[in-house]
């Protein structure tokens, strides 16, 4: 695998600025590309709040190396020289299909270009591009500097090549790849989350409980355990000594009965006000100019933790 | 509301004990009543395995007050003289009714007794007590001493009082009760993990992605965000400025969307095997010795984590 040294970001939001913080801190040269006048300033703020954050997780400088940091709205410019391309573009397939045809004329074809889309397929994204078996998706949650997943999915032309580099590359930064084996809509965990999503959605809708209380109840309850293993570990251990196989033969049908039972509601307009009005009375007893430190905060010491647990 | 001493436990399985060894950590005197012989043994060594974890938590003495703790096979003995029983039987309403025709006669008409059933509701259970306004269902999740979640579900005859003294009750002990406003299968939290297990079964049924790789992209994802706040919240503040409701204004369709393309799995013999089988390939990478206690260990740190966040 060729030695990455110099990646280019293409788009300099929340996304695409959180990447360049991640890259920077390990020591690599960043090359961000963004057609708006404020980009340079919004990413190098972003860039700088995400490093006493990053300094907890992993050794870096005491400050964030600017040098290493081009900033340009040209996407050609910023893909001159680069070794990996992240697209941070918005997520509409025009927009992606315009980058591209700015970025692969400044590319070696071999390049890597690996899209931050949560909803677009890498077979779509590179269905006019030049060399269409560089193109992957490589998804990150937010925020993708303190959040190890990056899911993988190839299109139908990616090359093997290019997974396996993005996979090393990523694994390199301690994120936690992930190879999604088909393309769907939402990959692997925004389906996990609208699935999750779909019932507190319904828990409301139905007046079972409040949006507070469904929050809280995640928040103290599941979500603890979700932090730490996925449901189907957390299922085998609740197997006992027969594991997940004495799991599914016991209680296999009570999920089947609590699945039958789910309910299938819609975001309508009555149902988005109960939600808005029920979020409102749960922000009155947390303070919201904190929640996105805190999280950050939190995620920072989740991550320590982890690692001490072994988990 | 009066002053709550000391606390029946009826059934000292997993779920009991871990309750004995919270009530017991507190300071409350515990009667524990379970027909099998090793019940006694087991249970003090599961409170005695429990302790160290209490008292990373709170301020308690060096070891379990263990005269404090009566155990015995008789409901009735157990019940003498108690202000609450948290009743841990097997989740067949048959067994429970003959526990309650013990129980009863031994307590004042207006002593809680509260069920750890997951799967039974309050009104079924009630439905041939003598005083069936004082029984509702207080579930927590496994394990009770560590997940501060407590669901509490009235059901049709339960009175105010009952489900005053159990919130204040949960509350006193730095649990996390949230009440539920209708009997339904699975409560809250279990309707919203067979929810999430749902779709983490499709996508292994479906060849989407390992049962391994689900695993980790729920713990190295979106877990650590749940384990924080709910999804509700999260999405507020996936809005930006504009809040929840330019979430659901914006990406609202989006989640319409995945939501009509989840998958709808059965548990039928080939997909348990395929689950067992990839479970079995995730076990390879992990010490299935250690995961319960590396779980436990983590869960305490956890709950430190989440208070010095605020969260």
């Amino acid at each position: 695998m060729t030695q990455i040294r110099t990646i280019a970001i293409l788009g300099g939001g929340l996304i695409g600025a959180s990447w360049a913080a991640l890259f920077l801190s390990r020591g690599l040269a960043v090359r961000l590309a963004d057609p708006s006048e404020n980009a340079a300033n919004d990413a190098r703020q972003r860039i700088q709040a995400a490093w006493p954050h990053l300094a907890q997780l992993s050794d870096i400088p005491d400050a964030p190396p600017w040098d290493a940091l081009f900033i340009t709205q040209d996407i050609a410019e910023a893909c001159a020289g680069t070794d990996f391309v992240q697209e941070c573009g918005p997520d509409r397939l025009a927009v992606k299909h315009a980058m591209l045809a700015k970025a692969e004329p400044a590319l070696a074809p071999t390049t890597p270009i690996a899209s931050s889309t949560s909803s677009l397929m890498a077979s779509e994204i590179a269905q006019d591009a030049q060399y269409p078996q560089r193109i992957l998706v490589a998804h990150p949650m937010n925020p993708p500097h303190l959040v190890p997943l990056v899911e993988l999915v190839p299109g139908s032309a990616t090359d093997q090549q290019t997974l396996d580099t993005a996979f090393d590359f990523y694994q390199s930064l301690d994120r936690v790849p992930i190879l999604v084996k088909k393309e769907r809509r939402g990959h692997l965990a925004n389906r996990l989350t609208s699935a999750l999503y779909r019932e507190a959605v319904n828990i409301v809708a139905e007046g079972i409980a409040s949006v507070e209380d469904v929050d809280r109840a995640i928040a103290n309850g599941p979500g603890l355990r979700w932090a730490l293993m996925g449901p189907h570990l957390i299922y085998h251990l609740g197997g006992g000594a027969g594991g997940y196989r004495a799991y599914l033969d016991h209680l296999g049908p009570t999920q089947e009965a609590r699945w039958a039972d789910l309910g299938a509601p819609r975001l309508d307009a009555a149902t988005v006000e109960t939600l808005v009005q029920g979020l409102e009375e749960e922000l009155k007893n947390l303070d919201p100019t904190r929640l996105t430190q805190a999280r950050d905060d939190a995620l920072v010491a989740l991550a320590k933790l982890k690692k001490q647990a072994g988990l």
